[in-house]
């Protein structure tokens, strides 16, 4: 097969954690991009970079890295990318990009080439973006594997990911910390028997602390809608176990089974049970969205 | 190899659904009986496990299943176990065991023998139980690859599985639904972007409605404490959010990944991605308890 002509000549990462390091990596072996220029906030990590050879140059600043390059992804906590686009600003395209993708494992050696394959990218274009920049890189994401899916606003986004990512990870840290704090039921019993349910909690809220801070802080405002109304539901069934009512639970438990062949169906999951031990199912982390930006000036 | 003694002679399966049908192949599979008689509710079922082949004879009755049976396991919801013991109740040995292992499929079809391997079942005989019946049932699950746990009291159980499966589900059912009802957000972007954290929800709130139906109306009081100091914790970091305080949010997040080690490092998953693609993880959907009843007379 002929090798692809690269989309970019230079691409700059900003952050070199899991999602940095699975770009760096699904963009060398696609053929996405000539070179790939690298930094990260801490010099132990920067170091790492440059040992897996994730990329051609690791730089200190942001600035320098961001200086020749025709793509620069900001991949960081979203509570710094206000920060590093200042740094990195002038001139660009700026395209809102978040790949829906990630596990529970963080930092440059966590990250694969495979991660985004068959996953959604979702851009958010401001109004007035230009076309062409836009159009690259979606084709770079689509280079990566992932589908891309384009929303008309970035308020439109923060919602769904709310209901679909943020909730269910403040609800997975919650019930792992009430678990952790039970006076009846000691860790190791929790532990014990956690393929009862528990488990897939445990994954989902072992997702790195530091970005998902950072999310709840970003996005508090639909996280705290989607809390009124869960809440509401919770409620609701908590009402139905109390007086004993199975026809309200049995309707209930019934329509949600149906949501889930949905999610089989269109692909984003497999209906093979696999013992939940070689192949352990994903907590699928949801990412903070990196920035990427696009110079093609 | 030489073949194994069957520890049983005849077992009686009442109920082939996922769980009743695991056993038949499991017991098959390792040489645990010498045969084996099930029975269930619906002709269909019935007709679909002698198809199958799950069992020697399959039979309307659950008395007459019992009948000559030398281990008898009830495998049904936990609603109608008490009406299916009085059928088969004379002159036992009665320990109630529940294997804690489970996927969200259901019927004779979604079984297979390797379900049990190296999960837990957990045995919690009256005080005064024959300990031979125990030791011979722990026996049985140990050959059918589980490990066994033996708990002091029903009441221990109860709690424990209140908060490690019972609680877990009722959060995913509760949040698959809210999902599904919002305005603003269609369900066909839910089904997207469900790999953010979401898609690990659906697959726990899939599992058998009248099941857990009667695990909610059985554990009501278990349920109910658990659900109070959930709903508390979940109070805390709601408020957390809303304050923007970061720091206890951070401080949260980075105590429960903690706990999350706790379970790779015991077996109970692994820590290698796969992708949530061609091996999802299990919901490990918990079980009602099948009453193990041991006839050695």
């Amino acid at each position: 097969m002929a090798q692809p002509t690269p989309l970019f000549n230079r691409l700059a990462l900003i952050g070199v954690g899991l999602i940095g390091s699975s770009i760096a990596r699904a963009a060398r072996a696609q053929g996405a991009v000539r070179e790939i220029v690298a930094t990260a906030r801490t010099p132990a990590t920067r170091r790492r970079v440059a040992e897996l050879g994730l990329a051609d140059q690791v730089v200190e600043s942001n600035g320098a890295a961001a200086t020749g390059a025709d793509l620069v992804i900001v991949c960081a906590p979203v509570g710094v990318c206000g920060e590093i686009a200042k740094e990195i600003a002038p001139g660009v395209h700026f395209v809102p990009a978040h790949p829906v993708a990630g596990t529970e494992h963080s930092g440059p050696d966590a990250g694969f080439a495979e991660l985004f394959v068959g996953r959604w990218c979702i851009l958010t274009p401001p109004e007035g973006t230009d076309a062409a920049a836009v159009d690259k890189l979606a084709a770079f994401w689509r280079m990566l594997g992932a589908n891309v899916e384009t929303m008309a606003s970035p308020e439109h986004h923060d919602l769904v990911l709310a209901i679909t990512s943020h909730l269910p990870h403040l609800i997975a840290y919650t019930i792992v910390g009430t678990a952790d704090e039970l006076a009846e039921v000691t860790r190791s019993e929790v532990l014990k028997f956690s393929a009862g349910g528990f488990r897939d909690f445990t994954r989902i809220a072992a997702s790195d602390p530091t970005m998902w801070r950072d999310v709840f802080l970003a996005n508090k405002d639909a996280v705290l809608e989607m809390l009124g109304t869960f809440n509401e539901d919770l409620s609701r069934l908590t009402r139905a176990i109390r007086r004993g009512d199975g026809e309200a639970l049995f309707e209930h438990f019934a329509r949600t089974r149906a949501i889930r062949r949905g999610v089989v169906e269109i692909g984003q999951d497999s209906p093979a049970p696999d013992f939940g031990r070689a192949h352990p199912g994903l907590p699928e982390a949801p990412l903070p969205r990196p920035y990427a930006v696009s110079d093609e000036t």
